[in-house]
């Protein structure tokens, strides 16, 4: 296999948008990721497209082609990738796979969500869609729901607390102040984390990441300049909350994380930093757990002790979760990071990170690992 | 690049199937493909599922793994591939990439659509999507208006006639009365489609491709055993017609075909039948005109004359357009019939066969060219 490194990086905001469509806010952030890599559009030899729901969000399908000829990039391969909240994840396994494997030199991967040009019962109702919509949704099951039953579970297996719990919508409040691209730049205390507002018992306001806009952008390239992708792996599990042998489990993000350690050739004890799927707290708890970041069961004290700084960038709770956009936002934060480029929100020394994008309840889960050049 | 085969072919029937699902419908084909491979779906090291409108028709995302675990595919990536009426085309293309470059060395794509559960109105909306919502749906488009603009210019530019037209549905369902899969097997006069009910003029009833729910699997494996891939090419263009220089002619669908003889090595000359995206009539004109067996213009007489069988299942016309199934069904169908497996269909000694999937109105084009082994 080739080295591949993401060569750019371009972001928009995170936020409510209401004067911005989808397509301009893709577009600007692919504008960014050329302008960084310093190539233009021309040199674009396939483009992935990750997108959640934009027809059901804003009624307009085909969004690859459409996208990429808004950006300049004309003429080549250009698909979207649908894996639910994964599905940016999704498009950069496939364009990572692609330029390691030597059918392209140079990709650009973008991940696009729209999301707030619709009222919130609708919002939920299109989210369900990434679960089982007959077995969840029509039965009245949201996504914060299903999570809430996943708390709920772990509380009762490992002793996990609503403290826990909180202390991870603090953590992440807190470090999403200090990046300017944090949609919900507001610290918050322990105190107003547990008092918020119920959602699904035991999840409160506080729990539940944003319905936001925006995009990210990479720019992935052949060769060792750049930030390097140590190890990118994609795998899958059932929808359905009720086809699993135990909730409090993510089989997905277990499998993708141990095939991604062991094509890094590194140990879960060598990550310095990490950006996970906290699409609610519970989730951030799953997701250090099954990532062999902690024994399973401990994700609740392992994170209120913060051993490695996770979620830097305010994580979906503060950053936002423009679907979509997530899995590409991930990557191109732990890349800033490793080039000592998130100005005002910038780790120390950090060499190596890791991103983990989840689908859905856990049918699908990406891991990639990104290291600085020479670090391996 | 290594060698790529489809050594395994599943359908199902096109039709309306008011009982059936979509999953079902998926997991029929994939399970008929396994089964002609001779293979279990363990063997199975990456899934990739064409769907163009799932969330749309049947109100359920995050399809791929839906599917796949459905199927008895576990752990493995899953990904759904959206590109309009090409999705299943594209799909198959990053599955093809895939196992020519040694990422996997068995895979399976699934293309499946059901769309008869909308109401007609509700479905002439949702295909709209497909085109630039904005540009041409909002203010009125439909796609059968989409492609009777085409149409009239066509006629205008080439004298292409109502005639040529009509000529190319009664071909159509000549032919798909033979397949057993097909959707409406119903054969027409001349007479008959040119009096069909206006639909958008010039395009009747006739000149338009049917509403059906259906789903394709194959099997794709590295090695010569089985009908090779001798080429696979994808490109993309403008998704809105006014965006265009010459709404007649359809880039991608030139481009992909050019990439795809200089793969194989082979001229138009030497294909010897085709399954096009005859989703209007006007559109399998302009396929056999980019893909250089005509020259452009004469895709009206170049048809008339049938010099070669093209859509010999029928096409979308008769076999039937569940939309994300049909880039993978035109495949299954041209690999039946170099195999001699198109039982009452069959074409005589062909060895060589091409089909052509088209996303939108030229959004995005995946032309594929199959082989006997030992032909080339």
């Amino acid at each position: 296999m080739k080295d591949v490194a993401v060569v750019g990086v371009g972001k928009t905001r995170f936020g409510a948008f209401p004067d911005r469509d989808l397509r301009s806010l893709a577009v600007e952030s692919i504008e960014n990721a050329l302008s960084d890599a310093g190539i233009g559009p021309d040199a674009v030899e396939a483009f992935y497209l990750g997108n959640f729901a934009g027809p059901s969000f804003t009624g307009q399908s085909h969004l690859a082609p459409y996208v990429a000829a808004a950006a300049g990039i004309h003429g080549v391969p250009a698909s979207r990738y649908e894996a639910a909240c994964a599905s940016s994840g999704a498009a950069f396994h496939a364009a990572w796979q692609a330029v390691a494997h030597g059918i392209y030199d140079t990709v650009l991967v973008c991940g696009v969500e729209k999301m707030t040009s619709q009222p919130t019962a609708r919002v939920a109702e299109i989210l369900a869609m990434a679960g089982d919509v007959a077995a969840e949704g029509i039965p009245g099951a949201t996504f914060p729901a299903i999570f809430a039953m996943i708390a709920r579970r772990h509380m009762y297996q490992y002793g996990t607390t609503r403290e826990h719990l909180a202390a991870i919508a603090v953590k992440n409040h807190g470090y999403g102040v200090t990046n300017p691209y944090a949609h919900l730049r507001k610290p918050i205390t322990i105190d107003q984390a547990l008092a918020g507002k119920p959602i699904a018992e035991p999840l409160t306001l506080y729990d539940c990441s944003l319905v936001s806009d925006g995009a990210a952008a990479v720019v992935l390239k052949a060769g060792k300049k750049g930030v390097r992708v140590l190890a990118c792996a994609q795998t899958s599990d059932y929808v359905a909350l009720r086809d699993k042998a135990d909730i409090t489990h993510l089989p997905a993000v277990k499998s993708a994380a141990e095939a991604a350690f062991k094509m890094a050739r590194l140990t879960p004890k060598e990550i310095q930093f990490a950006e996970v799927h906290d699409c609610f707290t519970i989730a951030e708890i799953l997701a250090v757990e099954e990532l062999g970041f902690c024994a399973k069961g401990e994700g609740g004290s392992w994170s209120w002790s913060r051993p490695i700084p996770v979620n830097r960038s305010g994580g979906l709770k503060s950053k936002g979760h423009p679907v979509g956009a997530t899995g590409v936002a991930q990557i191109a934060d732990v890349s800033l990071q490793i080039r000592g480029g998130a100005a005002g929100w910038q780790l120390p020394n950090v060499e190596i990170g890791l991103a983990q994008n989840l689908g859905g309840s856990g049918g699908t889960s990406v891991v990639t690992i990104l290291g600085r050049n020479g670090t391996t």
